[in-house]
């Protein structure tokens, strides 16, 4: 498929069931979401927690009522319920089920959140120059649980996942301006430099996602990750809830341009 | 004396020599800055020098013309030749004497550099909650000489100096935000970390200034410094050439906020 498709016709290639991979590196230029859909007496809770908690749940669409499944803000055409290729099920905050469409499980309660997603920022930092180690690596972002906690929201609490990635300082200081632009695709990084100030004890040995290189004169800079809020969810353990699988985004119309704040 | 008496009547009474200290403190929120006069047949290079390196040494005002000694722009009245508390002069790259006046030392083809100094950022960083080392610690800040090369103009060359303030990770991430604001006070640091990463072989022994306490956590953030272009200058060996005194700056009219990109 060619990279540069669009992203309506990648959402109708997805929904056909033509494709149901990793959307990594698709449809260059455009915004992907992480998705969390939750019945409505969940949602505002929801909502208030990444109120809270902007930088690792950046909300940057939800429906406009409860049981919509179009979302025209975001994106032609645009059905929650088949345009993503792979989604999660979870009930009483336990994974059930993988599947490729959810239109079996719809229900007039459920409330649809996208979140912003780090793909956005990669894209500006590679635009500058800036290697993204797990690009590079051709794997994914390695993640870590950290002891940085989020504040509470009704029945969501947890703390911060962050994504690391590792680079000289000069060029962590050039990130560091790029990715402020960008506040609704979790803006600047949180920290860099010793992991165990955040709680973490092993560079190594990340929590999701996959370890890349550390280079010698690189130092590990952390970002809030958009996995916080399915840990959220997880120790929230609303009975039903649909989430993306990690790497299989929403595609949307908006260009990332359209996310810099300057 | 009031901290914050007004920069005009602060030069006032520089002026007339009832103050001759360190303006380090004083007249909050107006910029101070670097000076550096020369002749005229040296001012294009140093010019050219400054737009070179941009980071080091930031122009924010210069003499309309050759013999020029009054600046308006830069503050109502203000005399180049009687408003720093303490002047430098340099023959042929040596310092030769300290004095509190030039006025006996003016030539017609002398050319005037007004360049931006910390103490602007400093401002913007404690008005923001964190906290500046030096300062409390009432110390000049520590300045090293590094390995990073300036790109030559003419006679100009040399190697950037830096100054160097211990933070923790989150808030250096903060302060690079803020000096981003302001490129024409050094902007954002140049490195954080490893001092060798730079060439500094001893963070306890800074070349200028005076050495400040590191906590554990932090990590030195180093900024390009307004005494690399006083290092160019001592290299370019012109035959005559005016500084101020380092922190016995100018005090000009204009607000600090003035500077602020954004």
């Amino acid at each position: 498929m060619d990279v540069n498709i669009s992203p309506y016709d990648l959402r109708q290639l997805i929904r056909s069931g033509e494709f149901a991979g990793n959307t990594s590196g698709y449809s260059k230029g455009f915004v992907q979401g992480n998705l969390a859909i939750m019945p409505k007496e969940w949602a505002n809770e929801f909502l208030q927690f990444c109120q809270l908690n902007p930088k690792p749940c950046p909300v940057i669409g939800m429906s406009a009522n409860p049981g919509d499944f179009l979302l025209p803000d975001l994106g032609k055409d645009l059905d929650i319920r088949s345009d993503i290729p792979r989604y999660r099920i979870y009930e009483n905050g336990k994974l059930t089920q993988e599947v490729t469409d959810v239109r079996q499980f719809w229900r007039d309660d459920l409330v649809t959140f996208l979140l912003g997603c780090s793909f956005s920022f990669e894209e500006a930092l590679i635009a500058d120059g800036l290697e993204v180690r797990n690009i590079t690596e051709g794997v994914n972002v390695p993640m870590y649980r950290t002891n940085i906690a989020c504040r509470p929201a009704g029945r969501f609490s947890g703390t911060t996942v962050v994504s690391m990635r590792p680079m000289k300082p000069k060029d962590a200081i050039r990130a560091i301006q790029i990715c402020t632009r960008f506040p609704s695709v979790h803006g600047a990084p949180l920290h860099f430099g010793n992991p165990e100030d955040i709680g973490i004890s092993n560079i190594n040995q990340p929590d999701f996602g996959d370890a890349v290189t550390i280079n010698k004169g690189e130092v590990p800079v952390f970002w809030a990750c958009g996995v916080t809020p399915q840990v959220a969810i997880e120790q929230a353990r609303p009975p039903f809830c649909i989430t993306h699988s990690p790497g299989h985004m929403l595609v949307t119309d908006i260009p990332n341009s359209h996310l810099a704040i300057m």
